[in-house]
């Protein structure tokens, strides 16, 4: 099929890369022109600007938007949506809050464009094995676009899991497992670099991936992340978060459900990045004043 | 090679039969009569009491344990080591706490009699896909094992990772990732029961398998779970454990680790035991008592 897409970053330009072996027709755009000269080497068809891009494409004009969620997809979105017309169809790949996709596609559907929302994982390993996509949207966009996700996924990797937003909300939801999957292994291993048994800690994630219960691909990491650096020296323990655990965390409080090893392991994300935590100062002062303990200044 | 086998349960009979597919010689005893009967059908050779057992075997005599752990499995290394001689190999394959390991090694070193502790994963699917062996232990009494332990793994599925204990102790902090684990999914399923898109736990559970981050062994099992009784509406929240969990929070408290993940993990199973949560009745009156929020008796 015909498609354009908007954003070669990471993910965007292993996404192309795999659109054209099945030779989908892909115009690119990206605001920088060297990487879009590295997008036509895959056989995509450079555009110099979201006009032009718009442009080279035939109706119903398909735009896949893969750029940084928040602000930046926002704005692309829209100026998007401004130069398309009835029946086009505008795809949100990124990390966008659901409820976002919600308000968007309300605000398109007054002018006849349908919105799709593709949740997308696999990270920088999709190009290789497939992007395991979720998408939202109505049925008819839905299957317009069937034959791109069809390319992108793995076999039996895409599925339409409901209405605009649902997409999202499941990768979401896939995103906070995610945190909680990894702070296990996290807490996991971290005993284990203080047992006295010395044990080499890139054997055993190595062993468990053979017929053991934890087995896991993000295991499979760990396994290759300690092997290059088995007391990972040349890291800092410094975790940032793309946002989809705290919504996450918001949406369980809405509904009333409990979350605690996702907000756990949200929380030590935030604990990961103070050089020093205020409530740890609070807790020395505290134990302090009641019982006269010895305090580090 | 040769080996003696005691305690054919769900794990034990799965395993003898394994091994006879590579032709070792098993001679087994369980307390049923009926089940090594069973076990004599793979061609195992059935034994009438622990000192037959012991009596039918070459030397040096190798004896594994498969039995519950705790007082059965002490009482059976116990038992058994007063019918061997110096030279002889105890394995306990069972889920046993690595303290006892290193008490129980010590006690037989002073017989001259060897022992080795096998912590074994794989559950029911170990017959078919081969278990997870991590294994600990002198050197020499490890490498006259090797021949079982390399029927018994899938390949490269077992090591020797470190002294008397230490086999127990990785399969003890697998255990707590494993909960972990599955607390992260059962978190992101339960919200995503109560959303109003409607998903389809199943097909989700089976799409993350395609190519997702969290693909692992457990989302697996998850979709399988879900495909059979996609609202677990013939199951109790009522979650057992085998103590590996909270021998490893008091691990970690004794060697100052924080592991809260784990920890909310284990303790959600506490509460998933309790009908009613004396806790929360304090938590209920305290709310009444200052606020005069209404309670339910």
């Amino acid at each position: 099929m015909e498609l354009g897409f908007i954003g070669l970053g990471k993910m965007g330009m292993n996404m192309v890369t795999r659109l054209r072996r099945d030779q989908h027709r892909v115009v690119v755009f990206d605001r920088s022109t060297e990487i879009i000269k590295q997008a036509e080497t895959h056989g995509c068809i450079g555009a110099s600007s979201l006009a032009d891009l718009v442009g080279k494409l035939a109706s119903p004009k398909t735009v896949w938007v893969m750029v940084p969620s928040g602000v930046p997809t926002e704005e692309t979105v829209q100026a998007v949506a401004a130069l398309l017309q009835p029946g086009d169809i505008i795809v949100d790949g990124g990390n966008t809050r659901y409820h976002d996709d919600v308000r968007r596609a309300e605000g398109l559907k007054k002018k006849g464009i349908r919105y799709v929302d593709a949740g997308t994982s696999g990270g920088i390993w999709g190009l290789q094995v497939g992007y395991c996509l979720m998408v939202g949207g109505e049925k008819e966009a839905v299957d317009h676009l069937a034959p791109a996700l069809t390319t992108l996924a793995p076999p039996k990797g895409w599925a339409h899991v409901g209405a605009v937003g649902a997409g999202h909300y499941v990768k979401m939801v896939h995103n906070g497992i995610e945190y909680s999957m990894m702070q296990g292994y996290a807490e996991g291993f971290e005993l284990m670099s203080k047992s006295d048994y010395k044990l080499d800690l890139a054997r055993i994630a190595d062993l468990w991936m053979q017929g053991s219960v934890v087995r896991s691909w993000l295991l499979e990491l760990a396994a290759s992340a300690l092997k290059d650096d088995p007391k990972l020296e040349h890291l800092k323990g410094y975790v940032q978060d793309s946002g989809e655990g705290r919504w996450m965390v918001a949406d369980a409080i809405e509904k009333d459900v409990p979350v605690p090893t996702l907000t756990t392991a949200l929380f030590t994300r935030f604990r990961s990045r103070q050089e020093q935590s205020f409530a740890e100062k609070m807790l020395a002062a505290l134990r302090n004043a009641f019982g006269g303990h010895a305090v580090r200044r």
